[in-house]
């Protein structure tokens, strides 16, 4: 068993903001992050794939179809676009980085499944080299 | 005579909009960065300034001065903020990571004179770690 | 339950020094960093924390809440200070990597707890980009 | 129980190619890899070992030690040469970053075993900043 | 006056080695540089253009234009090729970091001139993070 | 002519003192780096070198040389040092990192000139990241 990890980037608007709350109490809780006019980041994403490598290609997933993936699936949605407007798991969830890596998991667990061999393990999202969530379907 | 360059963030929305043209000529020459709703970057600023070094303190500029004025006249304006919404500047300018570079070179070349011995020389951007801006004045 | 890291730095001098050993053997066991006079480097600290996403905030912690816990914990106390000489932890202890981060936890560990719905899960400390010691406890 | 990781870097050529395929195949599974003129890249290899410290130098391992195995064991055989032609393990095994992380477990393994209190726990190896893979044994 | 950069990678062989010479002198010049199964790097390459800012674009290029400049002239010529042996610049030139930026600068220097406005500044070429050769054409 | 690249890494204490102001007076200027039982960075330095690039070898200079004399002149002397008071450079003069670029260049100025065909053109220091000096004998 092997861990495979590919990273991509996009970059994305985003605001935090709870409907059921004042403007008062938004920004209490989530300071200029509730700016409603948005702000963005470049998101660095980190796929990470597990499996036996085949003794055949000496490959746990072939990275060529695991980078179509996630262009397909996530940065074709995710990229050049505001998170919360656009993108249509977070019409009502707060796109947090925390959200954002789960939202990204629920994407890409069941095609990675059909891969066959390998399965998907982790997903890590950077919101700025300082600051990344990491969810493991735990 | 010696640069001393001091690096800071701010994360903040943009968009590439001339309304002076049709909404098809913006997506022809922009591309997705005409999205309307924005999306954004982590920016990273680099601020140069050259001077002699002081023989009783060592420094070219006070690098501590040099941050609260980095930290005043951008940060606070640009970080989690639309820049074409919100900063004044982009109000009728384009955000190009070249107009931004331009545009932090205004702010910063008056004050930096101020401080007597040292000058501005370089405004560098980095919109990602691929792109980035460098303007001298010239 | 999803994982969320805060990173920091500091910047810090130390040197390796066995009281029970002679200066021959101290030089012999710890090479250069036997050095009495100190030597130092930017210390990047990164702090996993664990729990559940709260469906209100987005949250598995409130990141300017962790950062004000690290500020005032581990940086106000480690940052621009010689480890040996002026930190409490390490007037009898080594202060190598492994040791900063299993101090560092010691530090962290009741506090993260008190924040009700995350706990401490990871401390990781790079002495540089080439070497960093991970310890999560166990 | 912690762990202390060290990173190090060579610069390698290589290929994949099955020679059970035929020349369309293998280029219809490795794409541009499978050019034999070979390719190359600039590996950073991640050596992770746990053990408990030692109260009398606070290691967990001696790094001056880790490195000279590390040195000795992959960088002399690895770096600036052809891994499908130059180094064994790789005579009849795809060097694909999956079975180098392999490679470097089998070759460390029994090595850091000897040096008593630690033990090998992890390989990573990063064919680019983009692509690793990691291997625990498992 | 502004510059602009946009960053690119490609992976490739080489080896240096100098006909004239025995076997004994490249290997005393080169070391193990000389090894003539070749070695790899992934190497960086930064691409500098210079121009006044379009005031209807906000461009001093359109860096669209720019990525696929480089992506046609240098990155589909060199990225996954054996230098000496597959990329004509280099039959009879040594492919030293020094000599890449001279045979990239020699590639877009005409192709940037035609775009106008802007003209080709610099040309930087990593081979490891630690070691560029920078061109400016003097 | 051609610009090479090297960049070497230093791990030093220091600190800030003016012997000819009070305690007080001190650290109103240099802040806590002012504080006498040092504190330390990881350095990073780039040497930049100029000079035609040889037909022969294909180099501006040969790196392994202009390697050795970083090691000999800089790194065996400032690494795992402390700066004030153990390189004699600083015995009177602060370290900051304006004072070290210019002591580096003096350093090894006369050593590439020497190499005869080549020049240094440029030391850069970077104290941390998010700061650094660049000194061009000017």
């Amino acid at each position: 068993m092997i861990q495979l990890t590919r990273r991509a980037t996009f970059s994305a608007s985003h605001y935090y903001w709870n409907p059921a709350w004042t403007e008062a109490e938004n920004f209490a809780v989530f300071g200029k992050c509730a700016n409603r006019s948005g702000h963005g980041h470049n998101y660095t994403l980190e796929v990470g794939v597990a499996g036996e490598v085949d003794p055949v290609t000496g490959f746990v997933v072939d990275l060529k179809w695991l980078k179509d993936v996630i262009e397909r699936e996530v940065i074709e949605v995710y990229d050049h676009r505001h998170l919360n407007l656009e993108v249509p798991e977070f019409a009502h969830v707060i796109p947090t980085t925390e959200n954002i890596a789960v939202a990204i998991w629920n994407r890409l667990k069941p095609i990675v499944a059909q891969s066959g061999a390998s399965h998907l393990t982790t997903i890590r999202v950077y919101e700025t080299p300082e600051i990344f969530a990491e969810y493991r379907g735990e």
